[in-house]
């Protein structure tokens, strides 16, 4: 992945001449200039100053190649993928790169280096994919006597798969596509796919507590742990893989979730499926998103919902039609004026995807059809879902392109129980709103809902604006202001994102002081010199 | 609840001839004398020690009325309804009897009367219906100045019920019969039914993960907890209700599981389901028990397993056929001699049960009929599965009948995965019948599989043997044997039943070590005088 963005070098997008009028009349964007990001040798780089015997005693435990710290590889682990981290990498600010970048080769070479870096006192952070949009890969390392980066890619393999018992024990660092890849090849799928997938890691999943899009029907990534492997420096914590146990808490939830700060994810036993003979992707419009929400709370609750459900709200609808747009033909015309006809001009935007073999498609698309006709939806047929599902990972692509024309587009989620997500959505909405307009750059809010649950739904929102001045306080402002709006709604503050940087200052009021004890009391169990990934999860 | 039993004086159950036959023939159990509980009065009690300024806080803190110490109080409060202590409790043996029973009335007498016990060091056992059957509720006072029961019946409010997202919010001392009474009112059920469900409180299910008899279809009682409250002596834990959250590790499966020794879980919020138009239960054969398992995997794995789904082995089939058989005419007769005709004879007895709307009940039990008959199935019809319905609570009175003849017989759980369950099931079959052969007096080893998972089963095994002169070691000897087995094959140490003290032992090679002081870490920051629950879950 390039240093400064997402994906490969070619890979770029370029946005159709009507979204970019959009953004100009809506934004006030000057799109004219490109803001490319400095050249790597620009990047300002701290010297390393990882103690001489701390780096001796990590190449004895990992070996002497898989010890780096040159240019490329610190600044590849200095930050995740959100947009502040963007922001600051493209400028050329890399202050708090690791020191060095070690890759282990097994648990126990991850176990030689925790130790190595506990007695040194030298920060770690576990390194999946490094796609964290909440700063959950950036070195903190203020106190220690320097940070590494553990970049978890040679653990790579896939352990074991049990076809009856439809489990596969998979490495942390095996890359989404590799992963699916390996299982597909004994005819199996993990079906987690976030919009990340192309680069993050069945590690990382675990430890974000993940959701793919397919997770109404798939699951989430906690949903799928059926067995975990924790290396910590202080010890080992493993669930041996069971369909269900009473026996006392159940300590795979405190490992799912720990974002690198109780120890190392090494590996986890995933519940997995059947790779699926047929793929089917359908569009649907509904007048509105207080209708489509609830024609979906109803479908859910009937235990019919489709394996992804999506449903754009009116402006996501209509932004996401003007970026699709430059291509539209007579039949779009036909269909919009259909529409039109029939009251939902201006409507929004669902998808639904069913994987599965033929038959069981079929029974389960007519059935979840009929609620969502009987809901007050049309149904658009495969095109719209065809193209969402060619499009599935194209955000972050599309990010870069926003960035380089000088603009601010940032993503969050949460969830709430159906009773409160009409208030939710109107609060946070409201308070990204009110906060980009108060830099003086009124935004575009946009939102989905993207996964459900019998007692509620995630909603995903999306803000641009142009970028002022202070690109990182606005960013700031804004962010604090949608989280404030979550949790005074009763939403959780992230439904599939993580903690990392950005939510602690909301964890107090997500699990309370004492929840916070508990976790704390984890972590000087297993990581007594609070070397595991500083300053994320857990306020200091 | 009678103090030396289950249920209320005047519900006795009586064998029919045939099952009294079997147990005479299989078990050489000489049926002739009853073994009948000693008298109240003949109990041995020990003088109540609770220190007079520690009462007089608990008096304070929850009103004199609910702080009582008399005989049936007592002795009602010490000991659960597992088989060793029934056969103490029948004896006169009530030594570990609670100094006093506190009641408290809310979340915050809860709380003062943790406060009063945390200084006095008396220790605290929660205490809802008291039907746990591994020690959950004995109190173990050594090295403190007393023990109090916390009894938490007056904790029996409806919260909230949030139709729209189908949830509800219950107070811990709510009763099974009770808490769907009240939710019935509203048209909402939790479906949760183990077989303690008339006598056992929603505080109880989630402090010890139960697993009602439809859980395969309503779920587990983790999966329903959303949203839960536990006091504990150093604060509180309150995780708020949201469908889904990435917001770091679960607390809520910490406090789910933890049987009294964290605190006292007060509340929960939990998923609840329409109430079901229609049940249908209905009964088929299958050749064997690993032919049926087989049908019931592929069953599961292609998400059309039925609310219930439970097969006997073999000799569990034979055993019930014959307890039922004092009433078989001549259709029942004929049934069994088409069954021979098909290669069934000897065969093995399944319930699946469908609870939902007409058409939802129809569609499924269609769909899961197609592949049970795939599987070897034969269908019997609603008679066997509303038989099983009928008498879905009546194996503890039956147990009581039992006792009452001289006869030891008990119950233990467990779960695997699909491709480690045949081990399993030989080895702990295997491991009761050496352990009860070895003590002189040969059992019957029943078993049934009956909650389901894509990755795996479980396994409930009950065995039947003739009562030794020394009952108790006779009991410790088969359950120790059948918990070695367990654990040696790959199955989690219970499955249903929770820890309580009868699997303590077992706990370090469930979770390990590590895991074990992750839990006391908890406890620590919870309890810190260690007053909660002594002696049950944590190994000392």
């Amino acid at each position: 992945m390039r240093w400064w963005g997402w994906g490969e070098d070619g890979h770029q997008v370029s946005l159709p001449e009507p979204a970019l009028a959009l953004l100009r009349d809506e934004l006030g964007a000057d799109l004219s200039a490109r803001h490319e990001p400095v050249a790597l040798e620009a990047v300002r780089l701290p010297d390393p100053r990882l103690p001489a015997s701390a780096r001796a005693r990590l190449e004895a435990a990992v070996g002497a190649e898989n010890v780096v710290d040159d240019r490329i590889a610190r600044v590849a682990h200095a930050a995740g993928r959100g947009y502040a981290d963007l922001v600051r990498l493209r400028s050329g600010d890399a202050s708090r790169a690791p020191d060095a970048v070690v890759a282990p080769g097994s648990a126990d070479q991850v176990r030689a280096a925790l130790e190595a870096c506990s007695e040194a006192r030298v920060a770690v952070v576990p390194f999946g994919g490094g796609t964290s949009v909440v700063g959950g890969v950036e070195p903190i390392s203020d106190g220690f006597e320097g940070a590494v980066a553990l970049d978890l890619r040679r653990l790579d393999g896939v352990a074991r798969v049990d076809l009856a018992s439809l489990t596969a024990t998979l490495e942390a660092g095996l890359l989404g596509p590799e992963a699916e890849r390996r299982l597909g090849e004994q005819g199996v799928t993990l079906g987690h796919f976030p919009q990340s997938f192309e680069y993050s890691t069945v590690g990382g999943w675990v430890a974000t507590r993940s959701a793919g899009q397919a997770s109404s029907g798939y699951g989430r990534i906690d949903d799928l742990v059926e067995g975990v492997r924790l290396v910590a420096p202080a010890g080992e914590v493993r669930r041996r893989p069971v369909p269900a146990s009473a026996a006392g808490p159940d300590l795979r939830e405190l490992v799912v979730g720990s974002e690198g700060v109780l120890g190392v994810i090494c590996e986890a036993t995933l519940r997995v499926r059947p790779v699926p003979e047929v793929r089917r992707y359908e569009g649907w419009s509904f007048r509105s998103f207080a209708e489509g929400r609830e024609a979906f709370r109803v479908m859910e609750q009937a235990d019919a919902a489709p394996d992804v459900a999506r449903m754009s709200d009116e402006e996501e609808t209509r932004v996401a039609v003007a970026l699709a747009s430059a291509g539209g033909g007579a039949a779009e015309r036909a269909g919009r004026a259909y529409l039109r006809l029939r009251g939902h001009e201006g409507g929004c935007l669902a998808i639904t995807g069913f994987e599965g073999d033929e038959e069981d498609v079929e029974r389960r698309r007519l059935r979840t059809g009929a609620l969502l006709r009987a809901g007050g939806g049309i149904g658009l047929g495969r095109r719209p879902g065809e193209a969402w599902l060619r499009s599935r990972y194209a955000g972050p692509y599309v990010r870069d392109e926003l960035l380089d024309r000088g603009l601010l587009t940032e993503t969050l989620e949460t969830a709430a129980s159906w009773s409160r997500l009409e208030g939710l959505y109107e609060a946070v909405g409201a308070a990204l709103r009110r906060s980009l307009a108060e830099s003086g750059t009124p935004g575009l809010v946009l939102c989905h809902v993207s996964h459900l649950y019998r007692s509620g739904a995630s909603l995903y929102f999306t803000f641009l604006a142009r970028q002022s001045d202070s690109p990182l306080d606005q960013w700031r402002a804004a962010k604090s202001a949608a989280s404030e709006a979550i949790v005074a709604a009763g939403g959780t503050i992230t439904h599939h994102h993580a903690v990392g940087r950005d939510h602690v200052a909301w964890m107090p009021a997500e699990v309370g002081e004492v929840g916070l004890d508990l976790i704390r009391a984890a972590k000087e169990r297993l990581d007594p010199a609070g070397i595991m990934n500083p300053g994320k999860l857990l306020p200091s």
